[in-house]
Parts: structure tokens; sequence; C-alpha cells
């Protein structure tokens, strides 16, 4: 098979110790010619809807790349390691959720097997830092043209777990959705798509502050709030020079209220 | 055109999302061959002052290059996107202050273009993520050779956006000097060059504590201030094994008065 | 010679300066063709045993390579900058304990030169950022091919500075071992090697507090403390979904009991 030039890595490893290095070092041994793109490593520790939702929101401007994410809070548990094969890239990393979003955002799962070929993995494998020892040789491997169905037995794309769904709800002049992720400049993005913001007025309340509809953070004076589209599609809050998490006091897996206001 | 093998990037987008990431996808996509070259994408939210301060002090070490910066609080305004061309390495980012400096250190400014050319974007432009959209793939086609006349319509230079001056005094054995900057170790930049210290004498006072001139941080006693000349040629204060910024509690912007002691 | 097609890269200069980026640019400009790894540059500032710890740990999955590390309080005083050859890579940076025990895990020091050729550093070298201005351009130098032997005269091994040995103490059903690192998901990693865990029971007490012997954060119950082999090969506490420096409220350097229960 043709492999891929590229292999891209989101974990929530952090970069204050040499665990990124250790993956980067394992796929440079083993396939010296693939370039590393790093997503991120920062995801909080065990984040896996946070690292699933920067993964998926990012993925579409990647090249065509073997994605190796690993947010791993069951490592070494009987959770399952997978390679999930799309029209637009492979997928590798733990079976808990943290993969599907992204697959659906390269085209949705075409097939899947489960990683348990011990000849992919390095000779010894710890129980702690499967990153390292499983994932990161499995992504190499793919990366230099092998075929996913070498790595395990096939699994059923229904039987993966996913995460569950976030509240998004709307009527006349309203919407409720929760915090999706909130970015390093404090803007709030919402589970909802930027569309659900085209029943609502251009003067609005959000949990009862007052903001506008506006499309960048300039559109508002100073330290308001402005409701506008993200540049991942997502309806967002945020402040003109300020931080809108802060301000609205929210966080992810709140839910927040835009009302047009009266 | 030739083109350039690097593009630098300095962003204040964080390293906890997927914008950096992005970039480098895009970049990826349209210039697989091109490498890039992280400069820091920990610029403070919206600070083109540090930005501008870091990509100059870094430029003179990078390899030729298209250096792409973007702090860039105006996004989606009528702040204008801007090429310039130096002797040295074409620069790209808003027009806000952020890459004169940077210019200035490549050998100054020989002509500036604005990046208006929607052939040059990406199909779909955000409002809020012009790194990713506009920028990303304008150092892609510079880097490939493509000419900056092709951008859009030439800018006279002298129209460009700069930074304030920062504040610089001196006299008879003293100086006064905003801190430009504070690095990771608390060390504290002055925005006056190191020859301003040539006046001094050895015995100092900053901000009234007790100080010496010395060559590095190891000159002076554990704990003792030291008034050196940095690594970027720029006069400059530290605490050996300490936090000059703490101890002077100071901060970018502040004004700090060295006096040669009676 | 050969060379090598990969320089890893430690420092605690951290990445909110242009510091690191400067070496990457050195290293761009002088050896366009070598791919530079970054371990880490999170060291906290100026701790050499934390820099020493997480090299040594990381560096058996990395490709060949000429290892630059720099944590180096020192700089710019009469501490010498050294190149050390091993049978598995060089390592460059200064000699004060930060490339011993990477040096033992590549097999140990062959011979050690000093650093002192002027025609192997930058044509101006501050007194702040030897990184940059020396360190870098040898570890360019020696990835390109050069020989050692040429960056200065023959160094002892045994005249190198040499890092404290940490506390370890074992006796009939109990360990006493100082912390040699915590990390980012808060486990607790012991100076002591995993097989000190042996003699140990199942049901065990970390500083009075119960905890268990197992594999893995989930070989136990969310919040309980766990003893285990981690992925360097070193015992270590963990809580499952927790942090156990903060429940135990240890840091690096702390002397950490682990008794038998009764």
């Amino acid at each position: 098979m043709a492999g891929y030039a590229w292999i891209s890595l989101t974990t929530d490893y952090g970069l204050s110790d040499g665990f990124v290095a250790a993956c980067h070092g394992v796929i440079g041994r083993l396939a010296p010619a693939v370039r590393v793109l790093d997503v991120t490593h920062a995801v909080p520790p065990g984040d896996i809807r946070r690292g699933a939702a920067v993964l998926a929101q990012t993925i579409p401007y990647l090249p065509p790349a073997v994605h190796l994410a690993v947010v791993d809070p069951g490592v070494g548990t009987s959770r399952r390691g997978v390679v999930l094969r799309t029209p637009n890239g492979l997928l590798v990393g733990p079976d808990n959720g943290l993969l599907i979003w992204a697959a659906e955002a390269l085209g949705g799962i075409r097939d899947a097997v489960e990683l348990t070929n011990p000849e992919w993995f390095l000779p010894d494998v710890s129980h702690t830092f499967h990153g390292r020892d499983i994932f990161a040789p499995a992504a190499a491997r793919l990366a230099t043209g092998a075929d996913p169905a070498d790595a395990g037995p096939a699994v059923d794309p229904a039987s993966l777990v996913r995460l569950p769904e976030a509240v998004v709800a709307s009527g006349d002049g309203w919407l409720e959705a929760e915090v999706l992720t909130v970015d390093r400049f404090g803007n709030v993005q919402l589970a909802a798509p930027g569309s659900a913001l085209n029943s609502l007025g251009p003067a609005l309340t959000v949990n009862g502050v007052p903001a506008t509809r506006g499309t960048t953070f300039g559109s508002v004076p100073p330290g308001k709030l402005v409701v506008f589209v993200d540049s991942a599609g997502q309806a967002a809050v945020a402040v003109n020079g300020g931080r809108a998490a802060v301000v609205l006091s929210v966080a992810p897996g709140d839910v927040l209220r835009i009302d047009t206001a009266a």
C-alpha cells in the first residue's frame, strides 16, 4: 500500500515530560521518512471530549495522514486499541470515543480493526504508556504502507465506544447549548452549529448579559459580548479584547442560553 | 522565483488548541517540501509589542525564510494584511506593527504589498482565523516561489502601522528605560541597547536596589542583581538564581531606572 | 565521519521566548538536512536533575542522534562545555551533571572532550546564551560528521561533574526512596528501580496512606493509590484519575516511604 507522508499526533501528555518526544522517537526510528505534525499535547489529562473536539476541528486542514491520538485514562485495562479507516486517512488510538468525531470529519468510518498483533508493538510493552509502545509503532507501520487488516481482527464500527451527545435545544428566539470548548483566548464554543444562530435577532442576551450578533471580535466595542460563527463553523461567544469564559463564568460542559433581546 | 526552504511561525495562538496545527497543516498541504520553524506561540493574547520583540530578536538566527507572524486582535476588521520584502527574507502578517522591527532586523523594508488576492486564500475564509485562511496559504505560496507582487497592490512602506517608541532616557550616570520583555527566567530586558550601559559605573542601583555591572548571571553572588548586555544586545537586569522581574516587581511597559551608586 | 540524521534538544528555555527557535535556526543554517527532535523545553529553570532524568528516560526511544542538552545556570562562568561520545550517540552540553545519566543510558562514556575550539562557535558569543552560540553550532557540526576530537582537548571522564546520588533504602517489607520526578499527570516517580517493589506485599501504605500494588492506573478504584513499575522502569505511585503528588503532598527531592500493610 502507498502509506502516508505524515503522522499527526494529539495527546494529553503535556510538554514538560519526555512522553511526546518518546513517541516522536519511536516514529523516527521506524519510519524515518515520515513527518510528524503535532496537533496539541495540552488536552487536559484524561479529557477525552476535549481531545476529540480539537482533533475533529483541526483534521480538515491537515494533509492526508495517519492520525494518532492518545487520551487514554484506561491504559493497560481491557479497553481496546483500534485503527479506523476513513476515505481520507487512518486513525489510531484507544477505543474510548476519542477518534469518532475526527473519523466523521474525514468522511466516516469505512472499517475498523482492533490493534492486537504483538508484532506491531515495541518488544517490551509497558502497562501505562501504550502511546509509545503500541500506538506510535502502529502508526509508523501504517504510514509506511502496512495494511490495517494485519493489525488485528475486524471490529464492527457500531461496537465502538461513543461520547454522549451534547445538550443542544432551541425554540422561538432562543438557543440552549452545552459549552464544547474554551480556547486560549477565552472564547466560548458551543456544541451547536453556526446555523443555529440564524433564527436569533441581532440584539441578544447570553445568560442574561447583553450581546450582539456579529462576525468577529471587532464587531463590538471593547469589553462587549459578540455572538458569532467561529472558525470551526460552531456557534460561539467572545468578548472583544477580553475573555468570554470569564465574563460568563462558564466552562466546558456548562449549558449556556442565548435569547433574542426583548 | 526561487522561494524559500523554510517558513517561520510566530503567533499568540498558544498550544492548547489546534490553531497552530491547522496553520502547519495548511502549509503542509500547499508546500509539502517546506519546513516550518516555530518561533513561539506563547505571545500573550493580543500583545503585538511582545510578538514584535521576540520575532525581531530571534530572526537574525533563523535560516532564510518566509516569516509568518500573527498576533491579530483586529482580525476580520479593516486592518490590512501585508507582505513585506527585505534583503533577507519575506514577512507576512497583519499591518499592526508586528512585523516592522523584524523587517528592520532583516535589513529594512524594500517594498510592501497588501494581501488582497483571493486566489491566494483558502476557498472559505473565516472572519476570525486569518492565520489559517489567509496568512498561512500566502506564506506557503511565497515559499514555493510565488511573486509577492501577485498577492495584491503595492503599499507605501511609510503608511504601515508602527508601534509607539519605547521610553529611553539617560544622563550623567543614570539610565531610564522601559521594560521591553521579561523572559522565562524572569530576566528584565530594557528597550535600551547594551551600549547605554557604557557610561554607568560598576556599582549601580536599579530602582534603588544595589546591583553590579557584570557579564553573566554568575558575575554576582546568588540572589544579587546583575546589570548586563543580554544575548539580544539589549541592556538587561537579572538575579543570579532568581527572578529579577519579581525582585524589582516590574513588568513590560514599566520604566526602570539605573543609577551609578554614590 | 558519517554523522547523524537527528539532533535531539532538551532545555529549560521554555517556549514563550525565542530561545528554542534560535537554536533550531542555528542548526537549520549550519546543518539544513538534519532534523531536530525536541525532548522538552519545560525543565524548571536551572533544574539540572530534572533535565538529566527526562533526557535519560527518553533517550532509549530516540533515533541515533547528537543529543544537545542545555540546563545551564553557570553559563558564562568557568564551567566547561563538553562533548561525550557513547556507543549509541553523542551528547553535547554543559559539564554540570546534566548529560551523565543519558550517557549511561546510551551504554556509557567512551571518551569526552572539552568544547573550546572557537571555530566551532558562532562568530559572536554572548555571555548568557551558549545554547545558541556554542552548543547548537557544535551539535550541528557533529551531526554533519565533524570529529569530536576537533572540538577541543580530551577530558578524563572521571573528572566530569556528577549529580549527587538519590536516597534509596529498603528493608524487610519497606522501601524509602527520593522522589525523582512528578509528571504531568501528578504521578510520583521514585529514584528506586521497579525491582525494589518485588519484596513488598500487595497491600501497602505510602507515607501512611493505604495503597495497592498494581500494574496500571485502572488496577485500583478511582481516587485510590496504586504502586507500580512505570514506563521508565522505575518504582512509582499514582492515583487512578487523580494526582498522587497532590494526594501525598510530595515534590521531587522529598523522601517517600512505602510499607507492606500490617
